[in-house]
């Protein structure tokens, strides 16, 4: 065993550390000083691909891994967000893909800055439950075809521990890092085909197309490493994605898009993941015949049903009633005729962490009611004192306060932008 | 208060810190594995001078700190190494100022890797106490006119701190921290003048002439801002200091110095220390003047009289019999005639280290009366079959070790190699 000083006298000076080397940082007793000035150094000097290769395999052996593929005896697909305001798509693509046959597994995080967390969102339909045992998380993916739920304690404790120590030393932002934490959560849980959502924008973790894209590459090649399939679609977080940022607000939108009612960029982003999930699906089809029968399982209702049947296995209660509701909702109005030239994603999301709908800190409590509806978006004609959004408050003072602050995140002028498609590039497919 | 994380990023990102923000990092409740990256990101980053400022600052006010000058109503000198193999100057420096009426008052260090430290060969006199309380050190400064006792452990709280987490993160090669590190305790220690020994060559932490510049310019600056008088020697450590390296035969050679019987390096060495520090003493003489005096304190028995005074009232018997011996001396001799072209120091320090003489990690104990002399040096004619140096071991097993290891270290040539000085470079004089 070498030195953990040594270790990191060597990163610090641009060397290389073999898999052996990485297995002794990160699964041996290393103190948190010592990852620490490891991962600042890493923040420096960078991890080659095969040291990537080592930190993620590393990670995945620090705890449980699931085999789905062993335990239902056929392909499983799962799908990942880096994170976005607004977005919701999985509570969309989940029971768009069990409709379709192919069964959804899939473990997810809670929400923490301005970006929302899936187990957020679904904590609030009442009832529901995200803390399942990895043996009801497998026996549901089987039974219903779709499981949505927490990150076992045990899973990828590794990722836990480095991602709290990056998170409080400022080593968030390296590519390597960034790459073997999702990824390292996604091989130890067991899909066999991962479409990643790799947002791009001022809402996102990612701002530039061209860092996405070194993300994306060192991602597919973490999965590829692994044996599994990996597609990144890079998509547009320069605003918001649909029109409701807040929890039950946001399932509320889902379940709309899973009746084919949703927001034309949502529905869009759903078809085109799931048609890339089915690809990579044991169905045998194509991408076009995946949108296809994509669209298909929302028009003919099978979608929303699935919607229904998983909602019910975990313990909530699907109907719209049941949903929570804010006791104000302030309307923000434009203040001159012209077009939404920008609506960015960061102060909205910050916005909706304000009303309470996320946590400035790990421990806030959430809540669920508020939010905000972007009535408007980019492109959007609008005439003076039309409603741009609403704001779903627990009470006045912190609706005025969001609405100002939506008011003032708008951006209005006098022509069209031009149109930016919500999938702005797709990798590995 | 600005986030810790924020200050991180920000020194990551080559920005500069306030002294509100270096003391809120250094004086504030900040975890350990948040140090650890903020050293590394300095590692990469540097300090700016006022940052450097900034953090010695925050670091003497970490902790007590003692006003000799204010104790004694008149200006007190200190005398600091960077630390080398072989280096006992301490030893013959202080009672040779304290001799010529300059009040000396010196808190050290212990020894870690191939460097010796002053307390440990201190305490290789049977009696001597280290652990005087800062009233005694006061006192006996004020009294007998010399004290050399271990840090309280209250003086730079944080600096053992952060060189704790230097030397266990890769962290400690930068010259902010260094220079930060040893001035912040040479301030809080209260001597007006300091003469800092900083040593160069292969058994030194700095390497090249170059980097001990930049450090010495760092540490006269930080003496400066903080009101004090600093000179820096930079001395020559590609060979041990003087012949012996060993706690008690370093002694040993220390009082044969006093007594005007030393190895011509050492000696040189020490009265141009001395000189130095008389002249940044209340005595009002120039550097001439000064080594006239420290030559005559030695001349005339005064500065062994000065020696014997100190060693009884911290404790000790100055008698040489006094001094432990090692039961088994084996000699080394050379394999052929020639000169001595090289006698690296780092192999002798490591030599010594493995006989017992220093520490490999901080809680090893120390065998006081074990070490090697290097009875040739660079320059020195030698014939074949003639004795290069003796060992000083514990048993005889170590003994041969060590005499392989140390003829190894000796390099022979054919003709006598140029001569260097001890003494390279003077600055701020």
């Amino acid at each position: 065993m070498t030195p953990i000083p040594e270790l990191i006298a060597r990163k610090r000076d641009g060397g290389d550390l073999s898999a052996e080397e990485i297995d002794e940082l990160i699964l041996a007793d290393v103190p948190d000083y010592q990852l620490a000035a490891f991962l600042m150094a890493v923040y420096f000097r960078g991890l080659s691909t095969r040291e990537t290769f080592a930190l993620t395999d590393a990670m995945v052996r620090s705890g449980e891994t699931i085999d789905l593929h062993a335990a239902l005896g056929r392909r499983v697909v799962d799908k990942h967000s880096t994170g976005g305001v607004g977005d919701k798509a999985t509570l969309a693509v989940g029971p768009v893909v069990a409709a379709c046959g192919v069964p959804f597994g899939k473990m997810s995080g809670r929400g923490l800055g301005h970006t929302g967390g899936t187990l957020d969102k679904l904590e609030s339909i009442p009832g529901f439950r995200v803390e399942l045992t990895t043996d009801e998380f497998v026996s549901q993916v089987r039974d219903i075809g779709i499981a949505v739920v927490g990150q076992t304690a045990n899973l990828v404790p590794a990722d836990k521990r480095l991602y709290g120590l990056r998170d409080v030393t400022a080593t968030v932002d390296n590519v390597s890092l960034i790459a073997a934490s999702i990824m390292s959560k996604k091989i130890a849980s067991g899909a066999d085909a991962i479409v990643l959502d790799v947002k791009v924008g001022d809402g996102a973790f990612m701002k530039s197309v061209a860092d996405a894209e070194v993300l994306s590459e060192a991602m597919i090649s973490l999965g590829r490493h692994a044996g599994r399939d990996v597609v990144c679609e890079l998509t547009d977080m320069d605003q918001p994605l649909g029109r409701a940022v807040g929890n039950a607000l946001e399932v509320r939108e889902a379940v709309a898009t899973l009746k084919g009612e949703g927001p034309d960029d949502l529905e869009a982003l759903v078809v085109e993941s799931c048609a890339h999930l089915l690809e990579l699906s044991d169905l045998g089809v194509d991408l076009e015949e995946g949108r296809r029968r994509a669209r298909a399982a929302i028009a003919d209702g099978s979608a929303v049903e699935a919607y229904e049947r998983w909602i019910h296995a975990q313990g909530g209660d699907p109907a719209d009633g049941a949903l929570p509701r804010a006791p104000f909702i302030r309307e923000v109005f434009a203040g001159r005729d012209g077009f939404v030239h920008a609506l960015p994603a960061l102060p909205i999301g910050l916005a909706a962490v304000h009303l309470g709908a996320g946590r400035r800190t790990k421990d806030d409590p959430v809540d669920h009611a508020v939010g905000i509806v972007c009535r408007k978006k980019r492109g959007d004609a609008v005439e003076e004192g039309e409603v741009l959004a609403e704001i779903h408050a627990r009470d006045e003072a912190s609706a005025v306060e969001a609405a100002t602050a939506v008011h003032d995140a708008y951006e209005l002028g006098d022509d069209a932008p031009r149109a930016v498609p919500i999938v702005l590039e797709t990798i590995g497919a």
